[in-house]
Order: structure tokens, then sequence, then C-alpha cells
């Protein structure tokens, strides 16, 4: 049996959302710029797309929703847009955001301090969020943007985004959220949140590859990061992956459909896997279940290394990770669990299993059982928890 | 009959590449940084793209080639990290570039300027080109970067780029070359041009659109536009579009084994059209056959409004351009026939043709019939056409 539990680093493609992309692949493959029926063709499933999304997030017609590349381009757009507009060409000095951004955000704001912008990082608590009042103790009217997360990636844990972004506009600073993580797992009410600018991704939510997005609230000027030909109105250049965009409206749209089946039936098997794991001994799970996504665990099993736990159930044909994606080449420490502060033994020991609504209960079981096998044997051979002093009381 | 004669716009999809791309839009979705099967079953084609890019433009192994979005990405990237790395953090001041770029190149600098870069635009000449004393006019040790493009999206003319790249090195400058129009119609070779960028999109070779790439010499350093995750080697953050990457290294190959055919065949139909299209009366072309890419012809039909001619030709099936489908959505004069000099009338009358291997003689012959019918149509009923006194001369 093969059992994918690794959705929020990529998620499989809805089944409907590929065979709408096809032609657009193939036959109908003109330029939507183009003044002639191969350009014309293609204006109607762009025309649906681009509705579904806005239906999706509740956007107002008077909003812009500008097709990306992925959400790190959409984040850098914000991050450095904003970095021109308020920062360089206004009177603005500082970027506030969180320790548990994902890179696409952190490591912009790594770039924009070397070259003179002020960024402050609100440090977590140890359910891995921010509250009000964490932003409020840092905020003043030297702040261009506020950008928070709107669920994490590796925990799950859902961030306060309508009060942090009303704080926010208290001290005339705009909101930016990373909503990757959130878009199709959650309801994600652009209008009812009142932020400014929402990035998502397409592949997070059964969509392809390579395209996402930015919302711009009430299509709010804000510098291009890609500058060239009038597409998108003129605010993201580049000819259209139309493929891309008709597949992540139908993609988004489905998700949305599916939301309550999220949080009904797709957090009974997170719950039931999550149960199950914590029925072992020395196992934790970061953050409240009610206060995350449905759809994720980040758990850390004591002397487990997280590779190898990856190792195993990879033989078993189960999907996982130790973490984000985007740093799992290496054979790093959970980020998240260190800035939670847990101790470097417990970031080591990391897994994370994400599920979706293909996931079905047969696969749960399955991987429940590899799992606590896969648990038992590494940690028969795991030196560091044969000798671990404490260990010894569990009665493994 | 369908005829398809935009593909400076956009081309078909190259089916062998359509056929690659399928498996990791749907089953092999795996993000391949990810450790388990998912992710590895990636890796076989991924690794067989990238060859056949490095193989395709002459790439040594120590140089990079990063995927982008598509070239406006590639552009961007190379313009705003010059002007970070040389300009805000070194000490050159200007960027040298020509008159005649696609706004990808042209925004950006106009983009730049508002933030302080000194741009110098060189005009060209007649041709539309400009010439290695045109460059070294203008060059002295402040220049960071010469950014010129290799062929000419409207009038399909090539540049000098070998020798504009060695003056540019002479005063110490790097030199960027857009290559999008060059890629799979002529033989693009980054070792023997020795340029230190170069910019493309797939969608311009019988690739997939919203997937494009940026050579870098030698692997060296340039800041990132897009930060994140570790991807691409650090250098361009954001998850792997696979199926846009594994179909365009393929379609890369694919026209590069056709750059013979397409200097014989392709050229030889570009010829018949063209002849044709010179064979009536007042209608001229920009551009000496010669000098241009085999596919592309922009012609001038005096008394013949670009867009009235579009759409009889559309009305025909035949699908064709006033210029460069970025702009196309206004009905703007052609702005290479202004940067040449053209007077306002040719740039209204402009008419882009551009072919590729997929077209057939059958289809140039129609298109050569219902061009005729469409000049006799238009030309008798435009009153400019008509009152021009010296027209009457040409007895049409
Ligand atoms: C010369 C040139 N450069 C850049 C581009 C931009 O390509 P894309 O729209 O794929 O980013 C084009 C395409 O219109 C082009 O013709
Ligand atoms: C929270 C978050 N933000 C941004 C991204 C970046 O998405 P992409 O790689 O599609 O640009 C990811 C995906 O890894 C993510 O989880």
């Amino acid at each position: 049996m093969k059992v994918y539990l690794d959705n929020n680093a990529t998620t499989m493609i809805d089944p409907e959302a590929y065979e709408l992309m096809l032609p657009f692949l193939s036959d109908k493959f003109g330029n939507p710029n183009s003044l002639h029926s191969y350009g014309s063709e293609t204006h109607p499933a762009l025309r649906t797309a681009m509705d579904q999304l806005y239906a999706c997030i509740n956007a107002k017609d008077s909003d812009d929703i500008i097709v990306t590349s992925c959400a790190t381009e959409s984040n850098n757009w914000v991050l450095k847009g904003i970095y021109i507009d308020k920062i360089l060409k206004g009177d603005k000095k500082r970027i506030v955001t969180t320790t548990v951004e994902h890179p696409a955000i952190g490591a912009t704001c790594t770039f924009l301090e070397s070259i003179g912008v002020e960024v402050t990082r609100i440090d977590v608590n140890e359910e891995g969020v921010i509250t009000g009042d964490d932003l409020r103790r840092v905020m003043s009217d030297d702040v261009a943007l506020v950008s928070v997360m709107w669920a994490n990636n590796e925990t799950g844990m859902i961030f306060p985004i309508k009060e942090l972004a009303s704080i926010a506009h208290e001290f005339g600073a705009l909101f930016h959220t990373d909503a990757v993580q959130a878009m199709g797992k959650i309801s994600v009410n652009v209008r009812d949140a009142d932020v400014d600018f929402l990035s998502f991704s397409a592949h997070k939510f059964h969509g392809p590859k390579g395209v996402g997005g930015l919302y711009i609230k009430d299509s709010m000027p804000l510098t291009s990061l890609l500058h060239g030909g009038e597409h998108m109105g003129g605010r993201r250049s580049g000819t259209l992956n139309v493929a891309g965009i008709v597949a992540m409206g139908k993609a988004l749209e489905n998700a949305t459909k599916f939301i309550k089946y999220e949080e009904s039936h797709v957090r009974r098997l997170r719950d039931k896997l999550e149960d199950a794991l914590l029925a072992l001994p020395e196992v934790t799970v970061v953050g409240q279940k009610e206060h995350r996504v449905p759809n994720t665990i980040l758990a850390s099993i004591k002397g487990v290394e997280g590779e190898a736990m990856l190792w195993d159930l990879n033989q078993a044909g189960i999907a996982a990770s130790t973490g984000s994606a985007c740093a799992s080449e290496d054979l790093e420490s959970n980020p998240i669990m260190e800035a939670i502060g847990a101790d470097s033994e417990l970031a080591h020991t990391a897994l994370r299993l994400s599920l979706s609504r293909f996931n079905t209960e047969v696969e749960i079981d399955y991987a429940i059982e590899k799992i606590k096998n896969a648990v038992t044997r590494l940690r028969a051979i795991s030196s560091s928890y044969a000798y671990a002093p404490d260990w010894h009381k569990s009665g493994l």
C-alpha cells in the first residue's frame, strides 16, 4: 500500500483540475493577449478560474487577485514592494514578522536587513504561535508591514489573523498573511479577516506546481516584482500560465467545497492517527488539536531520529516528513521545534504527518501499524534511547 | 483551415514534451525536496531535463542554469540583482541597453531609474539593431551591466551578441542577453558568445507556459529575486515546477535538433511568404532576411490598418499579430516601427508573421492567398489608402 501523508509539502492534483488543464497544455495553446481566436479561446476558462479564486476567499470586485508562479514569489513581492513603496520611497522603517515564518518570508527579511531594513521577529510561545499582545508590544508607527502566516506549515497551528490585522491597522501598518497552509484546509475569508495582502500556492490545495497568487485589498498600489508587459493589469508581467491558472481555480473551488469534510472527516482521521501516536510512550505533539488546521501533526518521538523514521516509513510505502520540505535535503533539526524551545533531541526526532481529503481510513490504519513497528524497531537500535536513564521507567 | 503564424507570441507544445510532463502533473506529484519515494521518483527526469538545457546552450558544468517561471522573471532578476550587487552595494552607476528591448527589460529599467539608476538606451538603426560601435560609444567603467536581446521579437533581427559581450567586458561590465526569440530558432552557444547571463522562456520554443530560465556563467553570485527555501541551490526559491522543467528540457532538445530544419525548411517557407507579400504594391519588410531569425516577418502594408488585417485573417483561420503580444490589447502603433523611425502610418499598418517547424507549405500557400484577399478588400475600403495621392500611381 502507498500512503501519502506529506500534504503540507505538496499535494496530489485534483483529478478535475487535471482534466481541465490538459487542453490548455495542448490544442488551446494560444497567448491570451493575442488578438485572434487562439488567444480569445482561452478567455472564458481564465475568467471562470479568476471568478473561482475571488469567490473562494470572498474577495470584492474592487480587490485584486494577481496570479504569480508560487507563494514564494507572492511573499517576495509583498515584502520587497512594501520596502520600495513605504521604506525606500516613504517614511516607514520596519517590518514585523515572527520567528516561525516559512523561509520565503524569513530569508527575504534577512535580505532586506542586508540593505538596511529593520526587521522585528516576534518569538512564538510553546504552542508555536503569537498572540495579539505579543504583536502590540512591538508595534509603533514606524512599521510599514506586519507579515504573519495564517497557519504554520510544520505544526498546523492557526494564528489569530483577524486580531493581528486589526492591531497592525491600529498602528497604521499594512498586514500580509502567508495563507499557503490555510487555503483549502480551513475557511479563508479576506473580507472578514481584513488583511491587505494574502499569499497562496496552488500545489498545496491539489492544484499544479508553478502557479500561485497574491490577493491585494482594494487593488492598492504595490511596486511590481516582475516588471514588463501588460499582463495581469500590468501588476505581474510574464505570459499567462493559462493551464496553471485554470487548474488552480478549479482546485481551489473543489478544496473549498470540501472544507466541511476537512473539518469532520480529515480531522477525525488525523485525530485517530494522533491518538495512536500519543498512546506510544514518550511521544509529544506540538500544539492543541483544536487550534490546528485539521490535517497536520507534528510529533516528536523520543529516541527516534527523524530521518531514520522517514526511511522506515518509506520502505513501508508511507510518505512523511521531518518538517518543511524546503530544507529537508539537509539533515537539520526541525526549526519550529527550536523556535518553541524544544531541546535539541526533540528537534531531531520530529515527524510531520499531513493528511488530505484523499486519504482513507484504511490508509490511516495501515500507517498506524507501520509507525508503531518503526518506533519499536528504531528504539531498539537507538543508543541514545536505550541509555537515556529516564526511558527505563517507561517500561519499553 | 487553421494556420498559426504567431509563434513569436507563443508556440504549440512539442507533443513529446507534452507526453513527458503528464505523469508529473498527475501520479508523480511529489515535491523533489521530500525525503521519500514520491520525492525521489522525480529526480531522474529532472536531471535529464537539466542536462538537456546545459547541452543545448553548450553551458559548462561550472555554470548555473536556474529555472524560473518565465523570461520576464529572468530579466527582472538579472537587472535587479545587478542593481543590488553592483550599484547599491558596489561602485557602478549605469545599465546600458537598447530602445527595442522587450518590456520585461524596458519597464524594469524604467523602474530602476525611478530609484536612482542611470540607464542608457541605445537607439537602433533603420534595420532595428545596434552595432558594436554604437555600444562602444556609450561605454565607460561606470557601467554595471549591458543588456541586449539576442533577436528582436517583432522584426526577428539578430544582434551581434558575441561582439557586444566582448565590448562590455572590455569596460569591466557584465553582459546579459534576452535570448527568448533566438532559442530554438538559431544556434545559441553561451560559451562561444561568452555572455554572463542569458534569459529564456519555454513557451517560445514549444515548451509549456509558466517556466523559463536564467543561465549564469561560472555560477557567479547574483542576489536572488525570489528568496526563500533551498531550491535550485538556494538561488531561486519556490517549489520546483517538475512537469514544466521536464517538458522544457525535452522541448529545447527537440527544437535544437530542428535548428538545421529551421535554417532550411522554415526559412524557405518564410521567404516564400515574404516574397509574396513584397510582390504586393506598397509593402515593406523590416530588416534584411539574412540577418533575421528564420521564422519572422515584420511587414508594413500601406493603407491597411494592422488590427483590421488581423480581423480579416482571423476570419480565415489565420493567427498573426501586429507586434508584441504583451501590449496588443491596446490598439497602439508598433513600437519597433517607431524605434526605427518609420512614420506613424507605417507603424499602424504593421503585420507580424512568425512561423514554426510545425507549419506546412500548404498552410503557407493558403495564408498567401488569404493575405492577398485581405489586402485588396481592406485597401478598397480604406479612406487613407484611397485618398493618398501617391497611391494612385501604384495602379491598385
Ligand atoms: C524578447 C522577449 N523577451 C521576453 C519575453 C517575455 O517572455 P515571458 O512572457 O514568457 O516572460 C518575450 C515574450 O513576449 C520576448 O519576446
Ligand atoms: C507556509 C508556506 N509559505 C510558503 C511556501 C512556499 O510555497 P512555494 O514553494 O509553492 O512557493 C510554503 C511551502 O513550502 C509554505 O508552507
